[in-house]
């Protein structure tokens, strides 16, 4: 048990094409980090203070507290003649499809973990930040708290009776994140996002997707980027429904493949878009063509970045 | 280029729950060969034999021929003066879910390959095998055909132009194939089992079956035969709409798991049962649970194997 801690967590891309609410991709573009330490008090869980350039009006803070009473009443945890607070720095721009309350929740729950010394074990802990998650920002994202969790390329998954399972690929890629010039509304993005999709899909075009997402798996365990890229770009169902709402989606896909990116699609519910490269000089030349030689693209952010590490100290 | 080849594929299982349509996985319980050599002849394909213990009525010597008609064609090979002759040992019973006539398929158009010397990829031959099958048995098993060709764990999708990829999967793990005493009719089970599907499915419903397929080639990947043997008894699409048509599907599969089995499920679209074990030991204890203390089950066949190699020169 530790007497404070402070752990961080990446920011992440969900789906990657075909992967929708079943895998992320964890990138050290932007982070989050969650202080927490013990003090004398009556239990529950305390915000002592949000910082950093994303503290207003993220629910970051709110997140982390829900991950963390999430956490103790999963493990059944009391505190009673003390509490646990927490100082969130807040480094994932929210409502971007980065996923910026995932990156809370992940940070607040691993900080929790390492501080009451409890053995957790890595789906407890994604449970446990995923309703965080869910009591403060309106739905979970396992994918998104996975990949935080966990780094690398996290795939997560419920069985029948709702248990989760996760599992992580090492990928040894880098990534460039473009975040287009438009403003959105966080919670009302992800309601949208979500409503905007079809209720049902043929069963062929599900069976292909599925196909394509589990070949996606199977090239990024082997280290294929190539391939990865391929599948990345293959989804039917998500990705051209979302996509109306990327402004330039189109002409920001065409430059980044043009500039040597090896697969594109929209970073979660979007409105960024991720890149996959197999190295940082072309993760480069990519964010080059973005920002210079694309007449169409108007990036608010464009940042380059390398597959992440899990959630731990620093 | 040789003047005659003689190639093996082996027999595989479809589907593993959550994969119908985009993976099998290839193992040695039977297998067909496929000799093959050129003659002096006015171009085409010939079969001078088919023998072996499933050489009647089973349509392999058909699906070698096309597969190989099929391979000339993609690849623009023209015999003037001369023809194939293939030799087609059928050791695969077919109408069992058991992707016999994909490896015939895969068998012949290895043969056939190596024979002329042409250097086809892997997908090539996989689109090769696939359409003879389809000429052959009316639709295509992509997913048996990989396995057959490519051995291990078989991962196969589309892009949406049509064109095929794949990725193998080395697992090290044994199976037992439990074959129920039912007789069925080849073309005419494929043809129902497919017709008993739902059309659509709820896009949830989709989503949830294509993470747990994500996290069972994830799994397969790592070596995590316990979470891959969990994935596959995911299914909420195919088996539950399947499964009564394969008489005791339910005592097979707990007597398999109480004998130690890490997963069961339907093989393709049946009616044998494919369970999944971590050793030989094990496969063995799951073949005598199965011949001896289950009550209901009433096998034709039982079978103990390994994860086959691929498609290969014998």
């Amino acid at each position: 048990m530790a007497s404070r801690v402070r752990v961080r967590a990446y920011s992440s891309s969900a789906n990657l094409g075909p992967g929708f609410d079943a895998l992320a991709l964890a990138h050290t573009s932007f982070y989050d980090e969650v202080e927490a330490w013990i003090e004398p008090g009556t239990g529950g869980v305390m915000i002592e203070a949000v910082y950093g350039p994303y503290a207003s009006g993220a629910g970051g803070a709110e997140t982390a507290r829900r991950a963390v009473e999430a956490l103790l009443e999963l493990t059944s945890s009391r505190l009673e003649e003390e509490r646990i607070v927490l100082k969130v720095y807040k480094g994932v721009p929210p409502g971007l499809g980065l996923g910026s309350s995932g990156a809370s929740a992940a940070a607040a729950a691993k900080a929790a973990a390492l501080l009451l010394g409890l053995d957790a074990g890595t789906e407890l802990l994604i449970e446990a930040a995923g309703r965080g998650e869910a009591a403060a920002a309106g739905s979970p994202h396992y994918d998104n708290v996975a990949a935080s969790l966990l780094g690398g390329l996290a795939v997560v998954a419920p069985d029948r009776e709702g248990r989760l399972y996760a599992s992580r690929i090492d990928i040894d890629a880098w990534v460039t994140v473009y975040v287009p010039r438009v403003r959105v509304q966080t919670a009302a993005k992800t309601k949208l996002m979500r409503e905007i999709l079809p209720e049902k899909v043929a069963l062929g075009t599900a069976a292909r997707n599925w196909a394509r997402l589990a070949l996606l798996v199977a090239a990024a365990a082997r280290g294929d980027l190539r391939l990865l890229g391929i599948m990345m770009m293959q989804d039917e169902i998500i990705e051209p429904v979302r996509q109306k709402y990327v402004p330039c989606f189109t002409e920001v896909k065409r430059a980044a493949l043009d500039a040597g990116a090896l697969g594109v699609a929209i970073s979660g519910a979007g409105p960024s878009v991720i890149a996959v490269s197999r190295d940082e000089r072309t993760a480069r030349n990519v964010a080059e063509a973005l920002l210079d030689s694309c007449a169409c693209c108007d990036p608010d952010i464009v940042k380059v970045a390398h597959v992440a590490p899990g959630a731990s100290q620093v």
